[in-house]
């Protein structure tokens, strides 16, 4: 029997999945789970996977990899979608398309499985990227193409192959999270409607505002070419150091998004995301940037992170385009280093001072007042300068 | 002797400069005192500068006029200067400058002066916009011009002149403000060091979150055509409608922007804000705009945004591009109607729920599980196309 | 039986489509044929759908319509797709998707049906603008659905009907071309190839430059806001000026574009163009504008023009988009009005000349020699501030 | 006495200045003169220097160091300024200044000096980039400080100081030429009016359309990473190519370019260029990346193109935002090898023919009708996806 990787979070999907391959697509299943920073347990999954019957259970820990190859550069571009996403289960995907391809390389696999559904992102992410990296490697998606459509057909074919679901370690209560270093999104059918409030409980990384200390934490947050390296004059490994933040910012109920979001597949969508450590860093290196960026590269640096987040959210990472973003921001990047300092508090993290050994403010001259250092004669040349586009639209009217 | 329209603050500089431009410039000086939601007493300014010299003193109420003519297009824009300046000063100098040349034709003026400094923003707005509007007008800055350079050698020139100064209603304590119905800019010489947290008594419009109210308050902003028309389901007029959401906002501690700005005469400055009412605005105003505008729109508004913002902030106001963009942002704010829930709490706005008759946002089927209303076959033909060019990429990558 | 308003253009796939509607279908077909300048015989057209067994056989003339509606605003835009597609095809389909539907809607029709296959960008831009129009109705796109793949077995299938195929007014010798009056796209099996110079006889509407005439000729055209008004000072109506604008400048060889470009559908194309009046305007309106238009409105009507060219390709004509960029090309093209001379000469047309009422040119003044009007020290002063942000980064990069 | 360095060009302007410098400046002078491609004799320049009284005459070919280090990366990003202008002299500017910078440095001088007046961008161009480069150096720019504003003057004053003015280099007839590699400049006073035609003996590296050859020419250009190296398949040093191919399509009356443009100092001006072989390459090189560069790399590649040449127009050549971008252009130009054919006749470029190991085109299958390759379940599926947003606005507006 041919030979295919399945995608395996552990979720009713996916291990139903398992047998199902099996049945209907004569596949032998190779499972794949990884761990971006999502908490699973990941000894356990694989033993699930292969009592469901894969023939082999992989498991690795990834979170090296995400941060220096996906979270970096996202990071570095300050990529975001309309705005409030910060992108975390979309920068997690062609990761997990690139391991998913090179485990069927290693086993031999001709098919490559997801456990994602018809409605979603995610699908299309997974889809390109395996695509791009692997085009002799076919790809089924179980959810979209077999016949079990309700909960509780999926639980009736489990049990028709005595499958015990087990705990589908992305849900919580009435929630199912996707969750890993950089982030979660939160999904809920009673989560859809946007004109009424989220319910607190949804939230698990970040506390309530209400309910968070009443006093505020200080964090100064160092960074070097654009990257965090320090917390409170503190260095230590990346993954740490987003580790630690998210649980500092979380506990001050820092990094929640609540909005409505326009999806690849063409309709709007109702999301709540949490990214506590992700949106300390943009605050702090946003601040960062505008001291020691000139006006000029802002406005580029600003155009091109929304294009960056459009090549995430589209599922074009592995694209040249997104390559020599990355060249650009490497290079702008070189003097985005220095100190932030944030102050975390009921729920919003404050920038409250920045410094920069390659900072372009200047401070006015001391003994100085504040005005005058300009001298008056290169303003009236400015201004004289400047207006006359103005005057000559002007005169136009006039006339 | 000719006479000269002078935008009188009230400000030692703007006091002296009425002997001054008599003295030096041979000028008989029309006072010109505005109200566009500073809180100053008119009738005292124009008393001041009656007693200072002035041969006549104008003072006028324009806080409607620029609720009408300038805050609207840039709200119906969400208009800002890199991310966080929403504004308020730069929008206000086109309608000073616009009143001081009316006043000057009134009164048969043949200058106009203002007390700008050589080392700022307003200088270039205000005499961009003068010279658009009157391009028959001289103008003369006396602060750029006199040799008053320090304070001191200012009132040692009031009192030879026999003049008190009097208060300076835009000076409380070490602080000089600049504030209007949009919000205000602060100054002080010890603020400028961006290293250093900025100290709490410089704000007088916000609370300090720690010391605003430990309970939240929400607040129900209705829009029309992207306007906003009543506050928790109470209709009210634009201008008290603003300086309501203003208090509101503000003892939550809400509108706070500390940040390092790109000045359009080239330098880095750092600078201090306070917008409680706009900054809810824009936040409630855009969360309606993700529920009501499509995709391309939000794509195309969004970088105007950032065009329009640079037009108010560069002083380029009275052109046709300014007069173009607020044609497209009229017909694409059609559709924004609606309400946002806005939760005030300790520093931060946060949007909570929105609903509008033109939402583009579909709810799924009662009684269906989220996904799968997009069918199958349509998403893997999606996913199909939208991957042929990456994967045309990674043909050739291999190749 | 039902009704389906069939898009009908006399080929041989239209033609076939009225019996297989009915036979596959079980559809009445009301064939729908427009002239929107394809030179077309529609009388002879509708005789051959009824022929075919249509129950009705509507056409129309619809040229007018086209350019006020369509032409008319894309060339206010200067609209194209990368660079050298000036959208004549693109900007007839939501013409033709837009009377289909006012057609169904008349005769009461449940379908709409069209003519093109499934890897084209037509097909897209047709169906969306019917789904936004008209939702209520059904497509059908034979194309797509019938087992008639070759040429052969649609003739056979045209036998088997009694049908005979007559000329398709699209098909020129070995050329198929898609003509109106902003111009025509040329499709050839062997044009594909874009490693080989296209073949001379492929174009129809502009003479090869080594044939064309050794004098130049030139020509004024006016404009009135933005709009094509007088060929060499005589007034014409539009489409009759774009008519003889066509025949001028195709003589001359003027309006050809061979490219590759990307389709809607994800891949490269290979395109042959020929555009002649579309080409000229382009050309010398876009001079109009460098003369009248601030450089600002350049730098934002430039981007817009993409995204404006982008929504017509990509098929988002019926969108608020489009409706909110009109709004705003209305307005910056208030003082595009004046006249530009063009020389057509051997394939290509060159401003030669251009003047405007509305000019923001102003000549240097009459008896100065060209340089020293702008005196030495607004210029110095202008230096001096535009220098800083750059000095300031190089003192950065020597520290 | 202090030295200075003096961009010595051979003009009245420049010739003057060294003993105006010496005596109302009290500066010896060292002239430098550089060879671009201006075709100057620069032994016979260093000679008349010498002979006005500078003490120093240094001359150097800078015409491989102005290739690789300022027109590759410009051509690589496809640079330009309100689409028509490549920016031969911008270009020169910053090499210019650098080397004035690097001779100050060797000569220990105090002072640099330059013969741009106080109208131009030159100056502005100039004098930011020796700031950035040199920011000890003190900047003279007698043109804008002197007494001598008229041609008779500045005669009159060589005539004091015994000095024949000889040839100007860059005078010919009633023209001024500012020439380079990459293209020149054409000043007079009578060209200046944009409502006539451009008298035709301004032109000297381009014959008239109407005086080419009859016969056209084709011309294979390859580039290797968006660089050319070779000729009609002849491989040259880039130097070489583009003087061979300013010939050949100077002949064939390519690379005018009769524009009004907006000058940095914020006027309109009336401007002549002259750039056959840059016009060359920038129209195969576009043919080149429509072949290999993905729908999306174009989009952005095209906004950043006009970043690129703001940057270098603007006199902003050191700055990080340039070195960032050229990044991102050496990135994305890895795949834009291959070779374009371009047909020169009668003053224009036309590509007719483009091949690339790296092409994204993908010819149909050999034997298929040239549609139906794309199934037409993925075109109904992407249909289906991509028309929801149009369909949701309709959907509103109806309601």
């Amino acid at each position: 029997m041919p030979k295919c990787v399945l995608a395996f979070s552990g979720s009713l999907e996916t291990l139903v999945a398992i047998p199902w391959l099996k049945e209907h697509r004569n596949l032998d299943v190779v499972s794949f789970s990884a761990n971006m920073g999502e908490e699973a347990d990941l000894e356990e999954l694989g033993e699930r996977a292969l009592l469901a019957g894969a023939i082999a259970a992989r498991i690795e820990d990834l979170r090296d990899a995400f941060f220096k190859d996906f979270i970096s550069p996202a990071l570095r571009a300050l990529a975001h979608y309309e705005t409030h996403y910060l992108l975390s289960t979309a920068l997690s995907r062609p990761l997990l398309a690139r391991e998913l391809v090179r485990v069927a390389l290693e086993e031999g696999a001709t098919h490559v499985a997801h456990g994602c559904s018809g409605r979603g992102n995610d699908q299309v992410r997974l889809e390109a990227a395996i695509q791009a990296l692997g085009p002799h490697l076919k790809i089924v998606a179980p959810q979209r193409e077999w016949e079990l459509k309700t909960h509780e057909q999926k639980l009736q074919y489990a049990r028709t192959k005595r499958l015990s679901p087990g705990n589908d370690p992305q849900i919580h209560g009435k929630f199912k999270y996707d969750r890993n270093l950089w982030g979660q999104s939160i999904k809920c059918p009673t989560l859809e409607d946007p004109t009424k409030p989220t319910a607190e409980d949804a939230y698990t990384l970040t506390k309530s505002p209400m309910q968070a200390p009443d006093q505020p934490e200080e964090v100064e947050i160092e960074f070097r070419a654009g990257l965090p390296v320090a917390l409170n004059g503190k260095r230590m490994p990346s993954v740490a150091l987003i580790e630690k933040l998210n649980a500092m910012a979380g506990i001050h109920g820092i990094g929640r998004a609540d909005m409505i979001e326009d999806r690849l597949v063409g309709f709007k969508s109702h999301e709540i995301y949490e990214a506590p450590a992700a949106l300390c860093l943009y605050t702090a290196k946003r601040a960062l940037e505008q001291m020691t960026l000139s006006r000029e590269s802002l406005q580029v640096r600003e155009g091109l992170s929304t294009a960056y987040g459009r090549c995430v959210y589209n599922g074009q990472w592995f694209s040249d385009l997104r390559e020599a973003l990355d060249q650009f921001y490497e290079r702008i990047n070189q003097s985005v280093s220095g100190k932030t300092s944030v102050r975390l508090y009921k729920g919003t993290a404050t920038v409250i001072a920045r410094s920069s050994e390659f900072s372009l403010y200047q401070a006015p001259p001391a003994g100085s007042t504040k005005d005058g250092e300009l001298d008056s004669d290169a303003a009236q040349g400015f201004i004289r300068v400047w207006s006359l586009p103005l005057t000559a639209e002007a005169r136009r009217k006039k006339a």
